[in-house]
């Protein structure tokens, strides 16, 4: 029987964290490790390009949670020290991957396959490659740790090549109830509500604003289909108490 | 004189945590600090509306920087207990805060004040308000720890009245040089340049794409205008050297 499996993002990168560059893969890799793998995703940190601070939280999330994906710092450059801060985290040697390193010669070729190239194939010993079809630069995986490029559109590409590699668990289904109101009118019956069911549905309210009109969006997650539909149902009865409009999107 | 002064972002949400919400919070707050304090931020994490979790992560990343931000959790409904849960990382009373109280009362008017509402007025005892232009609900500060709402365009309108309670630190300089080329063409010699500013200069690099065009940022950072020059020189000898086009954007 599945049962519920967890994970943490790791993201790797001194331009998130001055704010230069806005992060979009939690949201990604959040959304994918959902509905294709039934994974939640249950903490992100963010973090420097600097090596000691890469093994504490390598070590503290990979042994917290079922699985670690890290992005970010596997590139060519001095700044991309991701595989070898895995490495020395978990006393590992790094070394070229020889699969890794044929894969990056036979695409640059030879002659263009210089040292800053020869780098990307220096992996941990024993890591497993999960394919690039965008660059060919692959990432990997080495214990329960994932670990991806930061570059969205290449990482977008190549996350179903992890699948592989990961125990699929109890999907989380979710439902979003847009309603014109205000927060405080529900609350109170909402939080009975989330109560009367907090063993099996969350529930989460998000103000939201729209075309000058204010909203609340109220959002059920669970496990369970069946749980998350009567939960549902008494959020719907409260609607119709209070007379709310609901909004359609 | 000047130091150096830290920060980190507590990102309270499970909407961010299960992909629903994309964060924009990160990469504001920490642009403003920097170009307007001076502040650094060098962690950020995200975390689930689990008191227990924000407890911990409250008490670490307070205790391990110069300030921390938390996002999140400040409203009216059973989801918001980023205060009440501030309030028992610090062993402190979870109470009406008096100024609170009076300004939420005065907004929504005696009788439209109602429980939820209310709840909003609840701080650690002790704790100094942040003030909010645009929804009244305050943001507060207790000990390094400052408080603000997850809705972006509200955090945004108070970040401002944040600041009296922030001591200045060095501001962190900035140069994007965007080339045409890849990051393996530079990535040696931009190692050594690197190597050779190591004390005052960091320096990025991130490849991009721009109408089909394969370009690489460099970005270095430092305190001191002064290096950041210098290493900005030997960087633009080294495209000279490799006749690299930059895009002036």
């Amino acid at each position: 029987m599945k049962k519920k499996v967890n994970a943490a993002i790791l993201i790797i990168g001194n331009e998130i964290l001055s704010g230069r560059t806005q992060d979009k893969n939690v949201s990604f890799i959040s959304n994918w490790l959902n509905t294709k793998c039934g994974i939640s995703v249950e903490e992100v940190r963010v973090i420097p390009d600097i090596e000691k601070t890469i093994i504490v939280n390598v070590l503290q999330l990979s042994k917290k949670f079922n699985y670690l994906f890290t992005t970010g710092g596997i590139g060519p450059t001095h700044d991309d020290i991701t595989a070898q801060s895995i490495s020395k985290a978990f006393k590992l040697k790094y070394e070229y991957h020889r699969e890794a390193y044929t894969i990056l010669e036979k695409y640059y070729g030879k002659k263009k396959f210089n040292n800053g190239r020869k780098k990307m194939a220096k992996l941990p010993r024993g890591a497993k490659l999960i394919y690039n079809p965008s660059s060919a630069a692959p990432g990997f995986i080495i214990k329960n740790v994932l670990s991806l490029p930061g570059v969205p559109s290449i990482l977008n590409s190549m996350i179903e090549n992890s699948k592989r590699y990961l125990i699929k668990g109890l999907k989380v289904h979710s439902k979003t109830i847009n309603l014109y109101t205000v927060e405080s009118n529900i609350s109170k019956k909402l939080g009975l509500i989330q109560k009367k069911n907090k063993k099996f549905v969350d529930i989460g309210s998000y103000p939201f604003f729209r075309l000058g009109k204010i909203g609340v969006a109220v959002v059920t997650r669970s496990t369970s289909l069946a749980k998350l539909k009567k939960a549902n149902k008494e959020i719907m009865q409260l609607v119709k108490l209070k007379k709310i409009q609901i909004l359609h999107i």
